[in-house]
């Protein structure tokens, strides 16, 4: 099964953004990790380092889909 | 079946978002709708009206889900 990680922070843009991925996403290919950085703030500079510049953002094959805009990862890391 | 449909103007971003986005759908459950502006140019105004502001985006439920970003409405009319 092929992965895809959403990452957020809780925001209302990030919330409303995971609704519809959520969704969309078919749960018969895809195991799909929801990563909450409030929850998991160790899984920030794994994030950084995929090329997450901003929240939410999805990540399928290593590619990073930023959707919509809630807030840049210098944001999420001043909390 | 849901509607989801996907704005794109031809460019790399759009081209590659796309690529993942054909991936993630879940096939049963949503009826996708691509729409090239070069193609089918008479539907600008109708992704405008549903406030795509840039593209690739992904509409889905009357929301907006603008995925990275390639080209702004303006370039896409523009030419």
């Amino acid at each position: 099964m092929q992965k895809v990680t959403f990452y957020h922070a809780g925001c209302n843009v990030c919330v409303a953004a995971e609704q519809q991925v959520l969704n969309l996403v078919d749960e018969n290919k895809f195991e799909l990790d929801i990563v909450h950085f409030a929850d998991q703030p160790n899984r920030i500079a794994e994030a950084e380092e995929l090329g997450v510049k901003s929240v939410p953002a999805l990540v399928i094959n290593n590619q990073v889909l930023h959707i919509n805009f809630g807030a840049s990862m210098a944001d999420v890391k001043a909390g």
